[in-house]
């Protein structure tokens, strides 16, 4: 056995780094830079280092003790792979990261650090703020998503061009009404994340605060203000309901987006040639290929959501107090699906953004199809049907569009 | 290849009925009442009626036209088999359907039965009628869950018992912030549905409502009006955010019933006893078998629901103008979550609300468990603690405790 | 609360059936009929009655016990509605069901009946026979797929096409290899389909056979002959890998019939022209649609498997001796999912034999895309190595094309 | 916009380093090695000179490339960080890997690297390679666990204690079948994951070989050779089973080691005390904890690996002759389950080793129980049933036991 207990004991760091070779495909780098290792370390100094100042504004620590704390924790160096390493018999970060933060704390405010807390406590505010942080890139490249979307939709708000229902020649619509579809799309998605309550986590060791006196929802609250998180009025340590909210709104973050590449795949086929990429790639066998690579990679991270968001919605019963389980299940796919929200955002406002549309291809695809697709209404009535439509899309939500 | 096409074109409907042999194991009958195959049917006709209404309200249809129609298919009378099987061939129930309805009404407004409408609208409107119409009695079953556990954590308001996290003791809580846990749960999971924005689908052949004229905006609004859904201010035929909001907020009524079925079946292990179900399962070949079966199935409906929502999500990329597979995936999974958040929500009220509670049992594992839980605090304060922390759930939402 | 028992107490049978309104359009009738409710009664009658025939061989029930109760369940009509009701209580259907099996058998054979064994054993044993007794459809549709890919493939063998890889014109191929791609797919989840184990269940009350003294294996055994299953060798009451093969296994199907429809529906677009479905369906709205519909409904089966699958499986884990709601979540989605196998294999099978094929466009369409996408081969030899690729797919398998 | 492709190119290797933070908890570290961005770069360099050397056998390129390549190759240092930016222009790391091979090998046999070959083939077999590689030390931990928990078995062949059905009391079993339970099921996972075929693929651009001659079936074959995977005998480029089928199979080595971990837990609760983890881990709040961190840890790894699963299967569909986003879909949720179930293995190996049994709280537990569960056989009737079903368990596979 002996084989056994050396091998777990052993780094597991050479293997384990994901240095960004496949990983880089998905993400975008701010959001990336805003939820990796070293942003989740940083998390957590901040977390602990907040927890204090919040119990110094409560009287439950010294006074001074929240300054010399986070002056000490500024500048502190952490390396996430030895944590990690270290992280394995307790099957937690924290457990590893307190004994460093109290070796690296002047000595009388030792005692202050980590009061009252549990690892659970930490873990979830700093991986909240981590999502917090993504989310200023995130949604500012939603918001430019949807201003090429909008802009699209304005320019061809009377071009015409073939609906296809189920695969075939329907009626004439307009490339402004798809465009203005991909923006409400998005602009759903945007909403709907920007109304995800990121909310701090402060439960103690049972849930009950009770180290704190009679202060605990006090230290939740003040907790809350010193990290910029939401106030939950109560620990959420078993009642999970912001985090399911939060990846199924990012899952919607990638489908939306996959919605203009599929779309964007289809016009693009060699047959159809009503839009093309901006940016194409290339291949390693063939140097005609212009392949939208921007719209593949949009749809391959649709592929990947929505087993994440089961997954955690799979870890969503949490046990008694702390789950046997459940809990440890949320951090990887919760990180994957910010970093994929924040990949697709970015690369379908850089899709957007670059788009070639070819108006006539659209006219004679359309011609094409026949007289029997007009159903006997003028192709003009069509169209100004199509252009009412947009029109109310985009200006459903005007004072959004200026909005970060 | 003959064999082929009879089998394809004869009856499947001996085979494919499920009468509820396992369905009646998922559900609550009201709900189950409401979105079953003849309420679905009820509320396509409802839809198609309240089309005609509407467009004779805009003068697009006849004077009379929407009063002859409803009343015509008020008493209709449509086996959902048999539409099943004639929708085969069209993949869509609706075509067949309009097919009848046209035979139903008087000759002088048949022409005014599903103008400027496509199968999508229909199908779509009817599925979000069927969703308003289980809303109301999940609804109902999750607030009385609600009054359940706030009563439990009343009662318990200062039942000591061991808080376990990871499984192991930790420190003391009380069997009310326990409660109230639940509550807090169940009444977030009550509150997300409450929100789901439930619509009327009108978008045309091609989503761009063209056979309307100008008033094709109208029509949709109209309709929603008709119906009784929200208007959504534009078609959403390939927007599907609304669909994947509702299939995560139903999923998370299962999630948040499970939690509690989860502490129950656990405190209701023999070694731990501190909590019973009122009405145990008998078994086929152990007389002395007491199975919490109502917690069973609450666990079995959330190990089902995430890979449910998943579907839907995985269905969430709609091409063109409609989808190539994606929208017909979405019909059943949907279903499927109403029934199970249905029954899930009918269930855990009844558990709730029928629980035999053993505060003695409670406190013999508490004191069990040694002084080393204590950490050092006397027991009074950790109850005061989470009674503080019980009492803050319970009032954070008084003025929603008693809504339906 | 009297209000909740009653309702849980009442009959949900209005509600609760699914007569095949939504159901006819996702399967075959054979499969449905093989697993539909009537199926699974009268399978789990089979169970309970080859058990008895097991134990009289061991010599463990009263000579003649076995015929006599195979004689009276052979009629015993069973409302599966009723018995789904009854089986609330008990979280079972077999547990309503033995109280009838001990009606309807003569006096001196009732205490034959159910010896030894548990709600889990028959059912889980009538589950695997619903599925032995789909295999025959569902293997007998996989391999009228082959067949009808594999005549393409032989018909086409030299039809140049485009190859499309990305979206992108790519390089030539030939349809005949397109064919025996979906051949190769096909014929690889009917194998697939055809190595899963599907064998009885025996473990009695606590899965250690107990009730038959040095005789549980022995029992097991028999009950495998006499319902044609695999002996298992051992219970697996809580080793579920043989449902999670199984699970797996069908939801390939689907996926490799899907592969199909979606380069039917792209090749089936108007501008691309190279195919089209045999028997394509109408639109409630637009006369001149002639919809894909039996690829629109393949994509739509592979859209929904995926997530019955991993629903299977995050139910996986089997506590203790009988799963606390785990086992329970796997009946429903496994019955959906041969549901959804046997529709898929059908529908392809039926598919593929009606495919219309027009190799000129399929040559216009290459000869669009340029001399660039030669790479410098002449075209004939970019045939013949298709052709040697699809010979080699097509004749890997030789003996088991004439397979039933 | 200028923003917008400022971020794109920009560099993204800060943020997307993932050192092992979180991921040193899943994994093992042999596993990891096997699969990680250092190892998949050796991997793809691999094929590629496996690639050459394959062609020269064939006479397709000139006699002395392969050594020539694999020379140059061999200590070739290529940073992945650096090759997944340069990346994101291709969608592939491939793209950019091989103009640094071409870079890298002497000049008179550049000519020969990736000949006929495209991006899909070396990554395909690259990721495979990466499969099969870490399936040593994945198949070694599972033969380690299978070896523990038959030990386990023997040790307590006649140690009594109560079966548990849905959590309540159900009848006497033994120690020993329990354990020989979690045998079966590591067995079956283990097996299952031996069956998988892990080959090797080259279809070239368009899947024909066509830049081979009449010799692409050859040089697929060699290539397999090369790199010690399977001949699949044609490529598999859209035919995605073989990855489909190791997915599941890497979830349900999840899974069979979740089931151990399970049942831990359940028996480690203070109020059953059956067993304990040898290794437990602290907490960052309370002294007296002795979590059951590595059963924590399974147990999160089962909860992750479903959602994956049904990942790689809803990106089950490939279209045309290249998939437009559901390959790139693969990469990582295949490589998360390989590490999971590394993982997994690893550690349940561990878990089960130092595994802490109390028989004599197996018997106190049983006895509390009462003789009602005893249901009139006696205990040691039932001890001597549970043990002859766990010598069928653990003898039914000698053959496979002593295997590495």
């Amino acid at each position: 056995m002996s084989r056994v207990r050396t091998r777990l004991s052993s780094s597991p760091s050479e293997g384990v780094t994901l240095s960004g070779l496949l990983e880089s495909l998905d993400g975008d780098s701010l959001v990336d830079g805003a939820v990796a290792d070293a942003a989740l370390v940083r998390a957590m100094l901040d977390v602990e280092a907040g927890l204090v100042r919040a119990l110094e504004r409560l009287g439950i620590v010294a006074s001074g003790a929240g300054g010399a704390v986070t002056s000490a924790l500024a500048d502190l160096d952490v390396d996430p792979a030895d944590l990690g390493r270290r992280a394995v018999t307790s099957g937690s970060p924290v457990v590893p990261l307190v004994a460093d933060l109290r070796d690296a704390v002047p000595d009388d405010v030792r005692a202050a650090v980590h009061v009252g807390a549990t690892s659970q406590d930490v873990l979830d505010t700093a991986l909240m703020l981590c999502a917090r942080r993504a989310m200023d890139p995130l949604q500012e490249s939603l918001s430019r998503a949807c201003e090429a979307a909008s802009r699209l939709a304005a320019q061809h708000r009377s071009t015409p061009m073939l609906a296809r229902t189920l695969g075939q020649p329907a009626q004439p619509t307009t490339f402004g009404l798809k465009a203005a579809g991909w923006f409400g799309g998005l602009e759903a998605a945007r909403n709907r994340l920007a109304g995800v309550e990121l909310a701090a986590q402060l439960g103690g060791a049972a849930g009950t605060l009770a180290a704190y006196g009679g202060r605990g929802l006090d230290a939740l609250a003040v907790l809350a203000d010193e990290t910029g998180l939401a106030d939950p009025g109560a620990p959420w340590h078993t009642e999970r309901s912001r985090v399911h909210v939060l990846a199924a709104a990012l899952a919607g973050v990638t489908v939306a987006a996959a919605k203009v590449a599929t779309d964007v795949l289809l016009m693009a086929q060699a047959e159809v040639a009503e839009i093309g990429e901006g940016s194409p790639g290339g291949s390693s066998s063939m140097p005609h290929k212009r392949n939208p690579v921007e719209s593949v990679l949009l749809v391959s991270a649709a592929r990947r959501a929505p087993g994440l968001a089961s997954a955690v919605l799979a870890a969503g019963v949490h046990e008694h107090e702390r789950a046997t389980g459940s809990w440890h299940a949320e951090w990887v796919p919760v990180r994957d699906l910010l970093r994929l929200a924040g990949g697709a955002a970015a690369r379908v406002a850089h899709l957007l953004a670059g788009l070639e549309v070819d108006a006539a291809a659209m006219r004679r695809n359309l011609d094409a199809a026949g007289a029997d697709v007009l159903v006997g209404v003028s192709l003009e009535s069509h169209v100004v049907a199509a252009a009412a439509i947009a029109d109310r899309v985009l200006t459903a939500a005007p004072a959004r569009q200026g909005q970060p």
